[in-house]
């Protein structure tokens, strides 16, 4: 039950920031059939957190993390398209990152992995694409992360992409997610157990990471949403943990369990790793946006926001929308009153998928 | 240069959430004179952190936490008004809390000090105003936490207060403002160094209160004020901390700053005490807010609220003002378009000092 194939990256895979990469690739799973010419394909970009496991496929019958939005007839119509999701290179679920095995040592990379940016993940998925035999996608598309990820790869890749999609992503990390992304990472850098990095596989820094990701979920939702669906509700009395100053409100219950799933899924190095990356991010270090638009031979684009996104702000999408019509491509921006904050992408489908529905539907 | 007066509290003071203390009292401080009638007198809450030292005073020339606010011909106008402002019950600036003496024992309570409630709060200013022969206050006015304060106080004190002033305060904690303080707390907790509270005055768990207090600080501001501050700039050199995933930004450096002042100024018991009384407030546990306002006998009430809070949002705030104006109260809901977020009553004086002094003006 594993549908995912692999891409090895060139040998060395130089990194944006400097050192190189050595026997490196990225995971990544497929939906619906390349056509003859080659140029039906969707190169999907994911969040901070998600494998390439996007939707589920014969191969892997479980759902994926946009489960609804990829298959036939749905969104992502894989009856039209090839549509392949990577895992980001420097995540951990089978593209290589800082839990990965370093050939050069024997021992997993942790700290020795080098610096990571958002241009080594867009070029992981670059390679990725070519290692297809595609030469040019029919869409590039990717939500926050994945999001800062397509505007990287328009820029690095002139002529490789005929559209884009960017949900929810942002030119340059704004310093507002900045101080919330640090202070995730100073909480799992100081709980004891991150030892510097060189925490063993089954001790993992678990307080920190789950502290961290509680604070991550609630920057990725809004006031509102909460408000209508816990208000003041107390927790489950089986959820409770006891002690002093235990959890008391149903909401404390439920950041708690997503908590706790997370840390048992994702390596710590790896989150610092990409969490870095996100903040350090500024597409105007390639050049100016719509001199990097215009060169990148983009037909046409959809960039979608969420008002109540407290972390990438629907100002922060406009700007891309703008400097993109000012590089003369057709854009649609789409400015989406969702209650679901930076995360209603995962959850609002509805309004998402008619959106890149009629935006893939109608080039032809 | 101390210019703090203490209130005896009644012996035994019984807490609100059952148990009471023993020999426990209140410190403010004073600005203008009482009148002969006693009845120019405005008491004055605060948010979870100032002491009761709002501004100087020839007694202490120090700059306080609203100083430009609180003087002669000032907003709070001490040549008309007889001003108090106590440090909340539970906090450590003079009035008793949990780093206080419990006479039982010869040690600080730490967390044997009884459960804390906005009530006791509001409880411990009112009988301060009883130690002052004041039957009756001009006006009780209280930002954030001190917003949750003036509201118990008009319901568990009928008749105490013939106005109002509620500043970015809220009838119930909002899940999302619970969230990030259940946060918080639990990053204090669960730093090795908080020893289930008994941490020794000179080893307190400083990160755990450093990292708590940068989350606080990004709560309370919006990320609109930071964008226009800070943008990206990068940290300056001596700010930065070396080690893996330092500290590259300017607002990182400035999260940094910030929270070693308070580290060095805070009781983390206190803290957590108060932070948590803060999500359990629920007005509606004394009855319909309609009712309890009518039964308070306000003639006027100011209610503040800013839009960009992220915190205690402006249709909390708005919730209480159409309670009291329901409620037959003379009621003015100033929500307002200033940038700072929740902090904004520390920062936009002008704002808010011409809606504080033009409502206090206005009575007579």
């Amino acid at each position: 039950m594993d549908a995912r194939e692999y891409a090895a990256l060139p040998d060395p895979f130089p990194m944006w920031r400097g050192s190189a990469l050595h026997g490196a690739r990225i995971a990544y799973e497929t939906w619906g059939q390349l056509n003859a010419a080659r140029d039906n394909a969707v190169l999907l970009f994911t969040g901070l957190s998600p494998p390439a496991h996007a939707a589920s496929s014969p191969r892997d019958s479980s759902e994926g993390w946009w489960q609804g939005m990829v298959g036939p007839g749905l969104s992502l119509d894989t009856d039209r398209f090839f549509v392949i999701c990577v895992n980001s290179l420097g995540s951990c679920f089978g593209s290589t990152g800082p839990a990965s095995i370093d050939p050069a040592t024997g021992k997993p990379y942790r700290l020795r992995f080098p610096d990571l940016s958002i241009e080594d993940i867009a070029r992981g998925g670059y390679q990725t694409v070519r290692s297809l035999g595609i030469r040019r996608l029919d869409t590039v598309m990717g939500p926050s992360l994945g999001g800062m990820v397509v505007l990287a790869y328009a820029a690095l890749f002139p002529g490789a992409a005929r559209r884009l999609v960017c949900i929810s992503g942002t030119q340059a990390a704004a310093p507002f997610a900045i101080a919330l992304r640090s202070i995730q990472r100073e909480i799992v850098t100081k709980d004891p157990g991150w030892r510097g990095g060189d925490y063993g596989a089954d001790s993992p820094p678990i307080t920190g990471q789950r502290i961290a990701r509680k604070l991550g979920t609630v920057t990725y939702r809004s006031a509102a949403e909460w408000q209508q669906r816990f208000g003041r509700e107390p927790i489950r009395p089986d959820m409770a943990s006891g002690g002093p100053f235990a959890s008391e409100f149903a909401v404390q219950g439920y950041l708690e369990s997503l908590a706790q799933r997370w840390v048992n899924l994702f390596d710590a190095n790896c989150y610092l790793y990409i969490s870095r990356a996100m903040d350090r991010f500024d597409l105007t270090a390639h050049g100016e946006p719509v001199g990097l638009y215009r060169r990148a031979g983009l037909e046409s684009a959809l960039v979608i926001g969420v008002r109540t996104d407290l972390l990438f702000s629907v100002t922060e999408q406009q700007a891309v929308a703008r400097a993109l019509e000012a590089a003369g491509v057709a854009t649609r921006f789409a400015p989406l009153d969702c209650i679901e904050g930076h995360d209603a992408f995962l959850v609002d489908l509805k309004t998402f998928g008619a959106e890149i529905g009629a935006f893939l539907a109608s080039g032809s």
